[in-house]
């Protein structure tokens, strides 16, 4: 049980971790651990706008483990510079260090999760990966803004910067959010 | 979509509800949010020591809801008064308050899944309420005493306190804890 609570230990740093992200009563930033807790209950109350194919207790935890990586690797803001290979490689080293914490086969079943989220290829990660970008979103429109106004990006960018990611995870998400974007920029 | 969206937002207000317990850095006090998040995670490496009968992914929804009560009703500390029929009453009011903005069908999966772990007696909520006792005992223990030292607890305080909830859950998990309690107070 010692690697189950040397891994559970480090992750504590996670939060520390500060987004870009306001929290919705603007008191403060969002930490990467809460934003995790949060789109884990977004993954459960909105499981009905996801494809039948999803499994939702999959997506919750792929969406409990998406951001463990940044206690090495940082947050990376989704307004600033893109992915880049070292970015990339940097959360590689990450994940096989944090879950290498784990007894193996625990290890690897984690990191395996990771690599699907990150891949973005199977129904659940579309679906994980879309609620990732819905709540920022959510948070930006409750604030007035938000990253927006900080990031000065205009409306199409905001449509450009969430819709593709969105919209391939649940259509109807999209246009709920798309509506919130429209009318906030008006 | 729109309860679904109402809830969502207002549950980012457990981010701002503060616990005793320190961050394992000590550089603040625990958020009832984050603490759910590690709650989770806490359920996914170590669901081996779970009783057979207990399902995991149930384990893990139930502690992302755990606390979402303490929007109105605040963190009720272990070491300070008892529970009282007033936090109790305030509590349920809070649930049936924040589940209800949840579509009728949803939000009484949720407020029946709380009040299950409330009870403490399903195979389910039993490991959910060790997991949520083990959770801040490390945290005493990797900060030199955490609570403990400020509501000047002894060691059979603390084995008393911690000792039935967790062994309930899992005696493997009482009997790594107790170890770790008594290496503590030495």
């Amino acid at each position: 049980m010692d690697k189950q609570l040397s891994f559970l230990i480090e992750i504590d740093k996670l939060k520390s971790v500060l987004r870009k992200s306001p929290l919705i009563d603007q008191s403060r930033r969002e930490n990467s651990a809460e934003h995790s807790w949060h789109l884990a209950l977004y993954a459960m109350v909105l499981s009905g706008e996801a494809a039948p194919e999803v499994n939702i207790d999959r997506v919750i935890r792929m969406l409990l483990i998406h951001d463990i990586v940044e206690i090495d690797a940082g947050d990376h803001p989704i307004h600033e510079s893109p992915d880049t290979e070292d970015q990339q490689r940097l959360e590689q080293e990450a994940a096989k260090r944090i879950f290498g914490l784990l007894p193996l086969g625990l290890g690897k079943e984690l990191l395996d999760l990771w690599l699907e989220f990150e891949a973005g290829e199977s129904h659940d990660a579309v679906f994980a990966k879309s609620l990732d970008r819905f709540q920022p979103l959510i948070h930006n429109v409750e604030t007035g803004g938000g990253t927006w106004i900080e990031a000065d990006v205009t409306k199409n960018q905001v449509k450009q910067r969430y819709g593709g990611p969105i919209a391939k995870g649940s259509a109807r998400l999209w246009s709920k959010a798309e509506k919130l974007v429209d009318d906030h920029f008006e």
